[in-house]
């Protein structure tokens, strides 16, 4: 039994806030996987959550989404198990399930949907889109059910109900799972504060997991951030910001090889549809050609982090222009970095902000990668400063 | 074999600009027809467009849709045959279309889809939803075609080519179409500038389709506005706006009998979920117990002409308050007429006025009925005035 396991589609979606559409680059992807899941022979494709990028996804969105599943479904005959995620509108995605359901494409956005697993060969599929722990309290009739923790450990509870010990069982789902119950003390308390501010977002620990054979995740977009080798994140299968360029994410999807014995899980990385590097340099060397000839330039997208000793030297250069004659039009992000050291009298604060910032930053990258691109509210910053003694200090 | 015609349910829609939800009565009426239509055990339900209110409508809507064509398919194994109109997002309901058509329900947004029809015994069924000329522009490439009439012919010339002469054939579409080619002139003229003027408005005549054993149209919401009696429409399922209640209009579906002979229709009326009563009255005839024990109050929705002498005759009294009192909550209409000559001096032209608001509220009536509720802006009742002379004068 074949599956290959991907996530956060987020299709529709735009690149950082230019308003560069990623639809090329995302049918670009998605046919590379439909080509890779016919090509191997699976037996399905998993989709862990957020499908689209919005509850109300463009047009152009809902018809790729459309044209990639009847490749899938009617062109390869290769069943499609899918959930929704924190991006989609769970009551949206509920028209015509049954429909899809009838022809192999199972699509859940409804808790009371996620008890009954799809039975395959050897195999009892679960697909638990996300949910806020409010929606499991109207399920159960329990108002006692306040955190995600409890509220998966029922639900976990009641699935088990349905696990036939002859099979193995898979969970896809969408939700931010960290290793094990002991993670380090600052990212369990970031989490705390702020499943309770943001309403949705929710940390979960591998353990829970335990009686799965695998756990199909889907929210963070990077697979370096799975819990465990059986509790994983495929990521995204795209580049959506600077950040994860700058980190020269690999993306890729899956494949999941389940037989008697294991499920052996392979890594299987998919070619953007445009390469997206982020140089960091000094202004006068971004301009050489010995320095640019190295990048694809006007085929790829571009960040640039400009080295200067101070802002001024760059006063009467129009720097966007001069960029794009060279690289090309996709100047995603421009940005200046002074060098030179400021003055005495500032320098041990602005120091030792460095070191904050660094750790603020830390966890503001990281509640955007949990969130799918949000940034921390003033209210949000002022906990994490909290949280790091900056408040205290 | 046997079909039920309905059109124009325009789920989602509200009430008058009350904003009076109508999902109550919606899920009324839809049950009435799920209920004939398996009681007279038919072969397939057409549902001539208008599905929705809005290209996006709300999720209630979309839920009420979707359990509607459960029932209907996989309840009742009852195949549904239906186009969008030009209140849905073609684009929008193209997801999922092929999954639908497995299974039974067949909803057609692009002209492209139009020429396949579908076979059933002795039968063909053409889904054509509703379009503007531009649509068929595109996919003929043929910059010529400017008029509803020019396309329509083109259309019906390349389904001909699909027509079996064993077989009967049905149009399910969704245009404005008057009785033959002759129509009143004020109606064609007007047609013929709105039609230029909101771009989607169109006019047709029903010798077009000649061809047709019958033509199920949507469009116009009420059934006495059909060409003839085999390119009909089958009218709302509800009662939408004063002016409807104020007509009496009895809402329903047809029912088709489709034999070697010939094709016979029988209306079913319909339950509405709550009765629409217009009163027209002096004001201290509403308030009196004899008049208003006729009415089931509270029970039923209420719009009031109240009739006085002067308007300042109800100077201090809550109106809205009192009738509330007695009728209800859902007074969906209010005003007040005075029925006291005005002085001399102004009488004439008064009058004058009068018969030419009658004329101009006809077509405003009209236009609203063909557009679904559409209001004339200044420019097009302009246009109406001018077609009435009133300009020149």
């Amino acid at each position: 039994m074949k599956l290959l396991h991907t996530a956060d589609w987020h299709i529709g979606r735009q690149l950082n806030s230019n308003g560069i559409s990623l639809l090329d680059d995302q049918t670009y992807v998605l046919e590379q996987i439909i080509d890779l899941a016919k090509k191997e022979a699976v037996d399905g494709v998993i989709i862990a959550g957020d499908l689209y990028d919005r509850g109300l996804p463009p047009v152009e969105a809902v018809s790729l989404f459309n044209q990639t599943l009847n490749r899938l479904l009617f062109e390869a005959g290769i069943p499609v198990y899918a959930i929704t995620g924190n991006h989609d509108s769970a009551k949206r995605l509920e028209f015509g399930q049954e429909f899809f359901r009838r022809q192999g494409f199972h699509l859940v956005s409804r808790l009371a949907d996620s008890f009954q697993p799809i039975e395959l060969e050897g195999l009892q599929i679960f697909l638990l889109p996300f949910i806020d722990p409010i929606d499991a309290r109207v399920y159960y009739q329990d108002s006692d059910l306040s955190t995600m923790d409890g509220v998966m450990r029922r639900i976990i509870a009641d699935m088990k109900e349905q696990f036939n010990p002859a099979k193995k069982q898979i969970l896809v789902t969408h939700f931010a799972v960290s290793k094990g119950a002991d993670d380090s003390d600052l990212r369990q308390k970031m989490l705390s504060e702020t499943t309770r501010m943001v309403g949705g977002l929710t940390t979960l620990t591998s353990d829970l997991f335990a009686d799965f054979a695998y756990v199909a995740l889907g929210h963070i977009h990077t697979r370096y951030a799975s819990p465990t080798e059986t509790v994983a994140y495929s990521g995204s299968p795209l580049i959506f910001n600077k950040d994860e360029a700058k980190r020269k994410d690999v993306k890729g999807v899956y494949l999941l090889d389940i037989s008697d014995g294991a499920i052996q899980k392979t890594f299987h990385p998919l070619k953007p549809y445009k390469d997206f590097y982020v140089l960091e340099a000094p202004y006068q060397e971004l301009l050489q050609q010995v320095f640019y000839d190295k990048y694809p330039r006007k085929k790829a997208r571009f960040a640039f982090d400009i080295l200067v000793e101070e802002r001024k030297d760059l006063e009467g250069i129009n720097v966007r222009f001069q960029l794009e004659e060279i690289y090309g039009q996709e100047i995603i992000d421009l940005r200046i970095k002074e060098t030179k050291a400021k003055p005495k009298m500032k320098r041990a604060s602005f120091n030792s902000s460095q070191s904050q910032l660094a750790e603020d930053q830390l966890i503001a990258d990281f509640f955007s990668e949990m969130t799918g691109g949000d940034q921390l509210t003033a209210y949000q910053k002022s906990l994490v400063e909290e949280l790091l003694g900056k408040g205290e200090a």
